[in-house]
């Protein structure tokens, strides 16, 4: 399985990071190939500047998007939202962390589907597609090949989930384990809808 | 606050972004640097690559040193780890994330002092430095201004743990519900101390 990460500019740092973690945990060969738009240096919320291949270079596996304050601006940006769909469409699995969900609705993929997403900024990610079920009470969503999560740390507990749904749930938890992570296993217990 | 992030071919990723983005939501202006003892590109053990400043750009503030593969290596590499403890030294606060704490007991700053790792190279870690008092159930230690932790995702809750010493429980859990993080405070619990 190969996984390609999309960022840009302003992506939250942990979003991508967190599951990337947990992926390259997977046994076996697969490639990370981390991408962005036209590729080159992208920088995070936390500065971090990482270098990236254009989306061209897309390997059509299990593609992540992270979400972050970049994705303001980017449900406005057509080319993007165009290369994104393009990304997502092509992928076997899509899997969305945080206000990266807002990002995958603008490509109209979500529409008639459930997600979740960052619980600080579930009403603007709700603004970007109303025909999206949004579910709130929720640490992640599975609806077909889409996978969505609640904010910025969630993202890890989906990416076991998805390892747990795609390989097996003995794996999930020997890679848990390996990282010393306390995995928040029920993708239906959320300490973080009621906050906001 | 600035923060110093050392890093290094082969370094965990998760170990170095986990509190980057934590710190990274400390309120106020503070300079979070990415440093490598020469600068330049530095690629992590899931194939991330980053752009570095050399060690000699440091800002003395809290230094973070991640572990990883990459620390088999360097802890033999003597020009390496002159210039860790030149920035170990200088900084105001010094944290280690999982074997992180075998490249900074080898600077001799451990020596005499208590610390954790990563659990499953936790033999490999204590003979690093034979005079350090490694403890081994605890999700992270603090002695002096030395923060270590256990491996992986334990440098996010010493993260949180930093930012309730240094400047209040209640930022750290503000922090912490704002990226939906479940904070596994206690310092002293460790499920994972058992398990190799």
């Amino acid at each position: 399985m190969n996984f390609d990460i999309c960022l840009f500019d302003d992506f939250e740092t942990l979003d991508a990071f967190g599951p990337v973690e947990i992926f390259g945990k997977i046994p076996g060969d697969h490639l990370m190939r981390y991408l962005s738009q036209e590729g080159g240096m992208v920088r995070s919320a936390q500065g971090t500047k990482i270098l990236t291949e254009p989306f061209s270079a897309a390997s059509g596996g299990t593609l992540l998007i992270p979400g972050g304050m970049g994705t303001r601006k980017l449900v406005d940006d057509d080319g993007f939202i165009e290369g994104l769909s393009r990304l997502a469409k092509d992928s076997e699995y899509c899997l969305c962390v945080c206000t990266g969900s807002a990002l995958l609705a603008k490509t109209g993929l979500l529409s008639g589907r459930s997600a979740t997403s960052n619980k600080m900024a579930f009403e603007w990610v709700k603004s970007t597609d109303s025909t999206v079920n949004w579910v709130k009470k929720a640490r992640w969503v599975v609806d077909g090949k889409f996978y969505t999560s609640s904010g910025v740390s969630a993202g890890i507990d989906m990416a076991f989930g998805f390892i747990a749904d795609k390989f097996s749930l003995t794996m999930a938890q020997k890679i848990a384990a390996g990282v010393e992570y306390i995995w928040n296993s029920n993708k239906d217990e959320d300490p973080f809808a009621e906050l906001y």
